[in-house]
């Protein structure tokens, strides 16, 4: 159906670039599941974590509900959803949390909020706020967005400084800055899961706080971040007034993202998800699966880590295979397959192991996105390593 | 806890009128399910037809996935959502449909887009889009709220002319109308489901298409006034520009709305979701059981007004029960309870038969709201009446 | 010209209601001035004070200029409009006062700024904001208009005390009030001139500080109001947070407005003039006329309205003329012409006398609106008394 | 004062760069007119036409209205405002125009009413609307403006193609390009007059009605690209939808701008200036000096150019000046004064003749900015060359 192919590949690079590339040959597929597999989910190399198919899905939260009855929520108070805003709040070192349906939804009314009468907003030219929230800024909520430099993921405190210097130069008819947000994404999906250096964080903080521009985290991947960096959320966290992170990325959910803040800036939210009609009578089937994920997250995204870099230290023994790195990057690297058909590899991967793979390079980029996540604990790493090695023979 | 039983109390009543007077005794109660009783979900008399705890919803996404495995959507394309959106499509007669995550948002972009340039919007003054969605109107869409006579449900043309005509000579100036919308809620829920006549919807429609106003029909529980007026939903929708319609209050879904139109109408929307918010990336946990639940509901929900009568019926014969109509009502009744301790009766209904019903009158209201709806078919109606009578001699 | 007459009637009964009855008779006539004739500009029934014709007022403009150089703005910066600014903000004991090109902007700025986040402003469902702005408080600022009841200009503290009530009432998502501000317009040009009791005022503005609702007086004809009921204009201002001033109601500006109240609120104005298109280069060409005008009105007012009582009572001896007042009226009389061809008397007064009176009385109104003013003190009373007889022998 | 010196600063930069190095020793001083001097208003090298003092400018609404008596207009209808607006209309080439309060509203409207529904506005990054609105397309109009190369005037078909790929390729939710207007402004103010070239221009105006872009001209110095390029302002205006045009650039009026286009367009404008608040009851004391130095002004430039080149030539003989033009430039050069001290130069020039001359350069510019336009007709071309000859000797 064009209408879905279309749509579906537009959000499904949204969602995360490396699915582009499974392209036309990818089918919503709901029987790959539950039985006659090595591992009861697959593998992906694709996303951050967990992507399930609807039958799965349910399957999980029968699983969990089996576990712990799931206590529904009702437009977002009570139940998991609560438990899962203070748990939230608790690992951001924030007073408090809210679910929103979307990121796109948080990232707005955290930036709306937190800017208040002034008009401009400094955003990485990168970012899901500049790109993937079409016009949003400007056209509902009223903001000028000034991009950092072009491209540029990993920006630092001086193009802060250029930037804002710039901005505020450029009007005759303003008496004083009227920035009111900087907006700083880490990692960035656009720049392959690139970090913002921690160091830049705390000096951009300082300067911020100094100048009174108010700061926020577009942190749907954070948790990547700090796995690799090291850093605890928190430490990211207490640099920003608000922190928005994804419940989809790797938290499993279907849907859903949840803000961090001052009770002042929370407080006001509720009201606003309403007015801007993102308040879902029942917002548990996603906060119940994310609320399960995030149990433990910390310690299995490390391992895997670890077992991704094995994952890595195997391929790159095996002739064929050539896997680099991001600079600054988190948990997205590159796979060349050198002398084979990549699109074959991938499709021997898929057909025998349940192994999700990008059949083919995004358009100007050599190599393939590579994507450590958790779903290759399910197996030892030299499981995975062999399984590559045997699909390169086979091609 | 204050804050979830303020929310509550406050959402509830957004719901569903019925369900305020369950009142501080309402618990979030996962437990009255699944085991060890006369029927699978309970019966209540409180809302448009099953309220699903967390556990039976889990529990009925399971049956649904076994009987066909549910295929999921990406930001609304593909899967279950897609084919919710083509029944309602073809159900109100539209070219296309579209689903929303709530029905202020279904409201809302529908006003927006139908009224473009101009700025006034006329609205039942007891509308759900004139007191129950936060200012949005004006505060979201820059919209003015134009209000027909205060408190009445049931417009006519007449209403309509007159608001308009007062609305016109307001400005001195504006040199043309500036209205570009007419909404209708119906039935109306703050009216007890007080139905608009079709006649006089076929007025006004006749009348906003000579004078160029568009139409929008917030039937949220539109199928409640199609089973009680005996007119098909298509025979009410073919007035109207959009129609929104609910999932949850009588579909099962924990959330959800869909708006049909025109394709130029509904072609914009996924653009203005998205921007305001509420894209979200699987939609599939709402829309499988709304799909599950449309099919059928006409049929169903006919047989219920049926057994209702009988209940109805019944119940007048019981010496300390009186059921009175509201004038042009659908399914919500007044049952008066005589010389009993109504909360004592509601008590035993919901300890021995696990029926819902209101234990106390809203305030300022004589009689306890009783609704008509499909859980009501899971036993003979002769049942529910026997029921009744034991406990109002019980108590 | 259609164009110019259409919308010459619409904006001429804004300016003033009393010049519609100058109907289709009336034309811009820039010969009525200057020479031959008992008074230099002419004496109208009509308007609030002088209103020029352009050969009238770059006469004006020269002798003020010759008595003392007018010094230009820039952008209302320096000179006569920061001259005005400061004798506005004295007579108003406000901290600051700024020009506004209209009246319009400066009740929708002050609106705008003092309400802030909240999205409801109160106001009299028939006055200007309400009814004569264009829906600019929704269509540009997002504010929710909450009227008073219908037609009423005299409001209480209980009409605010109940419209608050319902409207906080109103919505189930609205956790406090959204309410920002309360504007009153004193007098109502509407209302024909009709107060609001400086004790309700009072009142009011206790109410308001208690539960932290900002206040608003659209003021554009406040001295009106001050010279009928003997207050100080700083009286009435005092129990507001921002008072608006008109320039051309009785200060003879071909345009202008002032809006005065604290620093904060008023440092924020150049900006959002700027903003919405409103920052004239030179706005000198109103102010200097405005500011010749201020010096001495008081006393001036004083003196018509003695001057006018004379009038009055001298017209109610003759046979064929009698006068009403509004109940809590200012300025604005009923002329009640019996027996006699009005049209006619207005003709004969114009013609011989340069005296403007309506010819004929407005839609459902009984008696010619009468309007007091400075014009008036050109010759003694009795001149006009005698001239009135005379007209209505002749006719 | 500061607040007067601080605004005076920023706005009169806005008016025009040059005047900016008036500075410090720069007063409101209206007794450099009428009388005892070689030039009835002085001659200046700062603008692009006279700049009245207010004791000058009502002298000139004497003459004015003594040639030809004003008319004045109600709300911007009828006499010289309706007058002006048709030859401007005629001029352009439209079907319509209308008078403006500022060339900020008449930018702003237009770009509104053309983009509807659309969200993004193309513009060149030294323009007026991008750095000098303040942030008034986002924060009123909800706009998002994309920038064309930073710091290029002179813009090509190809930065329209490329800005126009980059911005549609940047979100991956967009459908279709969301792009509604392209503004130009010609000839540029921040480039010093630099012209963008008819070619381009028409190259571009093809490519927007190809691709169903609409274009806006800001032309507030339209009339001094036309006198350089000797290209009909008509011919500029034919490849626009719609065109503003200043008042008091060139046409000596103290405020004000028109905007002109199809009726289509201009029919909503009367309405959007009134909710924005922008509608002056009298707008004629703009409009009659602008349209009194209309009638003729084509001619009158063409003078001035002729005579400015002789100026320069001039100049350019005389040890100790050098003069450079503007790279597709318009009426500003850049004035070199070697060996010596400007500012004495331009001080001896002041009290002696009357000559306004910049008395020192702008910062990080070469060269005193040294403006062509017709103050500089009241004397022979040899007169002002010679009295800069005496000025550099005496200095």
């Amino acid at each position: 159906m064009s209408n879905l192919s279309r749509r579906n590949f537009l959000s499904l690079s949204a969602l995360s670039l490396p699915v582009v590339a499974a392209g036309k040959g990818f089918t919503f597929n709901p029987k790959h599941s539950r039985s006659g597999r090595e591992t009861k989910y697959g593998i992906n190399f694709l996303y951050d974590g967990y992507f399930y198919s609807a039958d799965e899905y349910v399957s999980v939260l029968d699983e969990i509900n089996r576990e712990n009855k799931i206590i529904y929520d009702l437009y977002g108070s009570g139940g998991v959803v609560e438990e899962l805003e203070k748990k939230m709040a608790v690992l951001t070192g924030k007073e408090k949390a809210i679910f929103m349906p979307t990121g796109t939804m948080a990232n707005q009314l955290a930036i709306s909020v937190l800017s208040g009468e002034k008009t401009k907003v400094a955003v990485q030219e990168n970012s899901h706020v500049y790109r993937d929230e079409g016009d949003a800024p400007s056209s509902v909520f009223g903001k000028r967005l000034v991009p950092f430099p072009k491209d540029k993921s990993s920006i630092t405190l001086d193009d802060v400084k250029n930037t804002l210097a710039y901005s505020e130069s450029e009007s005759t008819f303003i008496e004083k800055s009227d920035m009111g947000v900087i907006s700083i994404e880490n990692p960035v999906r656009r720049g392959f899961g690139q970090q913002v250096k921690i160091e830049e964080i705390r000096k951009i903080a300082a300067y911020c706080k100094q100048h009174d521009y108010k700061l926020h985290l577009d942190g749907a991947r954070i948790f990547m971040a700090s796995g690799y960096s090291g850093i605890p959320v928190i430490e990211y966290a207490k640099n920003f007034d608000t922190v928005y992170i994804s419940l989809y990325k790797y938290f499993g959910a279907a849907a859903g993202a949840v803000l961090c803040g001052d009770a002042e800036v929370i407080d006001k939210m509720q009201h606003l998800i309403k007015i801007h009609g993102g308040n879902l009578l029942g917002a548990w089937p996603y906060a119940a699966v994310a609320l399960h994920f995030l149990e433990g997250f910390e310690n299995r995204f490390q391992q895997a880590i670890e077992n991704g870099s094995k994952i890595i230290a195997g391929l790159n023994q095996i002739d064929g295979f050539h896997i680099s790195p991001v600079a600054d990057g988190t948990n997205i690297f590159f796979l060349h397959i050198e002398k084979k058909d990549q699109a074959k590899v991938a499709m021997y991967l898929k057909e025998k192991y349940q192994f999700f793979l990008r059949p083919r390079p995004l358009e100007g980029i050599t190599g393939l996105p590579f994507v450590i996540n958790e779903t290759q604990l399910q197996v030892p790493p030299e499981f995975i390593v062999n399984a590559f090695e045997e699909a390169v023979h086979a091609s």
